[in-house]
């Protein structure tokens, strides 16, 4: 199966970290695709067989030979379960539903990200500081409700774990180490899961421009 | 469990109509919000039990007595497992990601109508029209590509069909018709659909202003 993929979405590293813990890595193709900066309000030239295999135009997007998931979310949940045994979230019941609880506040972060992002990337004069500051905002509230949940981790680096240390990653790489200070004990776990092969693999590079 | 809603997000009336579908409208206490025109750029004014439910500070926010869930995702994906035996998508195997790949592309649809209508609700020195011209487009290709999957729908209305009648409903309130001729089976498929009590019960209207 084809997955198509970016170096800097923290989307597609969340993907490629679950496959890279299950050791799966040789069942996909992975396909780069290169963004003009003017995605963040244009659509953008891309390679037609990435247009023709999602109507999003956006990455990650799994295509296999029956049909074709066109978010991590759906991704995830599909590797997680058909391919990994549900070895990362557990497939019902209180393991899955508290995993997912914290696997959405970090989705938060990371949708904060990409919003945050495109905003930057927007022309000056349609460009609005008070968005970008809503943004961060919430980054660093989310990050503050992480830090509680800290001692309540388990000992699997499991797919909320995963979309967490993607999360703190993405946000050191654009934007700094405040949250640090705001998350000190999150800090501190994050430390050790980055040096986990999965997370050297996928260390986050600017997205190739069209 | 408290769940925090509003009568125009389509994120709510997706969790809502699972509810309604699934019979099990006396397991909730629904929560109204309310969101100035300002929340597309600016945090605005909530109630503090609201603030303190979740730190994404959005709508749906489920809040159960061990956790709290951030996102219509993970709420839907909750109710069907814990609390509907899995009726409306299956647990696992090909039934469950054939679903994933419809919902995946309708929740496109959804998070483009919400990026469209904060972009609308922006300031006019701040408002993209590109962006705005982006949004319509993805979700008329998106609309194209459910329109080829019509014949494949199962006699369950399952979540995939929940997200997309959802997506078909805020298309016609918030942006007219055009869709209708892009995927006149869908919109033939939707006319069904939306006679449903638990559609009927959640059309949308305008969220009450802070």
């Amino acid at each position: 199966m084809r997955l198509y993929v970016t170096p800097a979405s923290p989307w597609v590293r969340r993907v490629r970290v679950t496959i890279l813990e299950l050791g799966i890595e040789d069942r996909f193709e992975f396909v780069q695709t290169k963004w003009s900066h003017k995605w963040a309000t244009r659509a953008v030239e891309h390679r037609p067989d990435f247009l023709e295999a999602t109507p999003v135009v956006r990455i990650p997007a799994l295509v296999t030979a029956a049909f074709t998931l066109t978010d991590s979310h759906s991704i995830c949940d599909y590797i997680n379960g058909e391919l990994g045994g549900f070895r990362l979230l557990a497939q019902e019941g209180a393991p899955r539903w508290r995993v997912l609880a914290d696997m959405s506040v970090a989705c938060a972060i990371i949708e904060a990200h990409i919003s945050r992002r495109a905003e930057l990337l927007r022309s000056e004069h349609e460009r609005s500081n008070d968005f970008i500051g809503k943004m961060r905002d919430r980054e660093l509230r989310c990050f503050a409700t992480l830090e509680k949940r800290v001692p309540q981790f388990g000992a699997t680096f499991d797919l909320a774990q995963i979309t967490i240390a993607v999360a703190c990653g993405y946000e050191s790489w654009r934007y700094g180490n405040e949250w640090r200070g705001v998350a000190p004990k999150l800090a501190a776990w994050y430390d050790v899961v980055a040096q986990r092969p999965s997370m050297g693999a996928t260390e986050p590079a600017e997205t190739p421009q069209a």
